[in-house]
């Protein structure tokens, strides 16, 4: 330790420092170094040189390194809501494909806050990411293009954009919504409610596109007392809006949630009115959120494969980079419904 | 968008090109330009200056800021599992106080795989992050002085080593395992079990020493046969370690679980043996887990005030930016237990 504090206090340990040690030429020594040249470089000469650059304190110059090979080799990935578990799924699926591929994905939480959105891809943009992977968007491309550059090479996963100017993977969430009100519709619920997310995220815009046109699709009366937009994908968001739904007084046997986490704030806000779930009223959530079938009762929820949403993301982000002007790509990704205890034929 | 790409086609933006069409000294934009210099200038330059940046797509070279400040104002978080939510917690709290101070954290999940936490750590010092703060620490400092470097800034959250020669922010799990046993004892259990966590990491450490300590200062039997130890902090570790006590064949009426996850794996190994929580078996967890209360049963449990312990390793890791020379500072935080429907009397 005191050597190398030693050497740092003479500056910085240069590539040719580490050349001279190890003996070899520093084009060799940076070629040593590079993951995307090692190859070109016998293994012991390679292996030397690492050692040697180790024990120096060597760290390359990314930008010198990113100016030869253009890659620095680290994602972005934002994400809205760490708490929620779903993005820690999402994020695996995300790492598998890049770690084979040799990135490292950078996560920031931006806490559902457009300002620090901002000042993350900015800092992620500062640390010269090769791209990013973003779970926040909403339905305007621009609010992206404004915070990252038009230049940036971005995918989208768990949402969409209304023009599809971005290449995204999303779930059907339309289809899904359908999935959930059949599923009620055939226990027999005819007063369907839907307590859903906000509507300028494409999540909560297509979930409440689907709510909807399947009820009428059924001949059964979407009615508008029966609709309460939250303000988040959150417990206390969902909470809120389900008191609300209540309190309207309009009567209702089900509801279909925006997401898992908002049936958590129903649970709650059903409970403080004496109803019982399924018993008074089902529940169907969004998501098969990890611990879903942990809570009391097991969520019933339309499943997002959000493990293949992040690996999907990842795929396609890597593509990008191999071929930025390809146009841009949506994978949409198929829900499928899980029945467990929150939802029961109507009562009687 | 159309001016923007053509600008680029003639090379990256030169702060010397927002310079000229801004009308100031290439030296005044760049103060303008970076947060810790900003004061220096005029407030109408700084806002002219930006907005020619803005429109012209300039992004500094952050290595040369970085000669300049010393400072990239990211810092590196590792955390081992980013299924588990209390990191989620820990990273919310870090957020808090990074935001005030302008600095952004950068996170990775490591999953708890020594050889990627070595390519987070590699990855990150690239990208120059100022400092990190990590939840992988196995008890051993060496292990983390060999991926991130000797020099580096480090703060351990949630862990911390054995010689203490990195600063820490954790819980007192001595005392948590000490709260859980007398809860357990106090309800009239006498034969009560560990399944604990990884004892190369220090709360499994810590907490199994609380567990064997207060057992015996209580004068109960810290009989080996009724503890064992998973090789991983997850409800899959909590449920084999769960069976393999039971099929020990001692008996036994209460455990003490080395985490919250691993109580989930608890509760499903003893469904499948028929027997009952709380009524057969009483478990007590460690964490007080985001979730916690809405499982089924809800969870007994040991709170660690994750937020809090988050936030002081933020502070933590800026009193050590300011004086790199400060000895490496312990902060203890006090665990709370919380009695839920996962424990009980002792059967009769």
């Amino acid at each position: 330790m005191a050597s190398s504090r030693a050497s740092r206090s003479d500056g910085p340990v240069t590539l040719r420092d580490v050349a001279r040690a190890a003996g070899v030429h520093p084009a060799t020594a940076s070629r040593a170094l590079n993951p995307e040249t090692r190859a070109l470089v016998s293994e012991s000469t390679a292996v030397r040189v690492r050692d040697v650059a180790e024990q120096l304190g060597y760290h390359p110059n990314p930008i010198a390194r990113g100016l030869k090979t253009n890659r620095s080799h680290t994602i972005g990935v934002l994400v809205p809501d760490l708490m929620n578990p779903l993005f820690a799924a999402i994020v695996r699926g995300i790492e598998a494909v890049l770690d084979e591929a040799g990135y490292t994905p950078l996560i920031t939480n931006t806490d559902n806050d457009p300002e620090r959105e901002r000042i993350d891809f900015q800092a992620m943009r500062m640390r010269q990411v090769d791209g990013f992977i973003t779970a926040t968007a909403h339905r305007d491309h621009r609010l992206i293009n404004e915070s990252v550059g038009p230049d940036a090479t971005v995918v989208l996963v768990n949402r969409r954009v209304d023009d599809n100017a971005l290449p995204a993977v999303s779930a059907d969430d339309v289809a899904g919504a359908r999935l959930a009100v059949e599923h009620l519709a055939g226990l027999g619920h005819r007063r369907i409610a839907h307590v859903g997310g906000p509507l300028e995220l494409s999540t909560g815009h297509q979930r409440h596109e689907g709510f909807v046109t399947t009820m009428r699709a059924l001949g059964l009366d979407a009615d508008p007392d029966l609709i309460v937009v939250g303000d988040s994908f959150t417990e206390a968001s969902g909470a809120r809006a389900c008191r609300e739904l209540v309190q309207r007084g309009a009567p209702f046997t089900a509801i279909v949630a925006g997401n898992d986490l908002m049936v958590l704030g129903c649970y709650d806000a059903l409970a403080e009115h004496g109803l019982r779930c399924p018993e008074d009223v089902s529940v169907v959530g969004f998501n098969d959120m990890p611990f879903a079938a942990r809570f009391n009762p097991p969520l019933t929820t339309v499943r997002i494969p959000h493990y293949e949403m992040g690996s999907k993301s990842a795929e396609l982000l890597l593509e990008m980079l191999q071929d930025p002007d390809a146009p841009p790509r949506q994978v949409l990704l198929q829900p499928e419904l899980v029945a467990r205890g929150s939802s029961s034929p109507v009562p009687a």
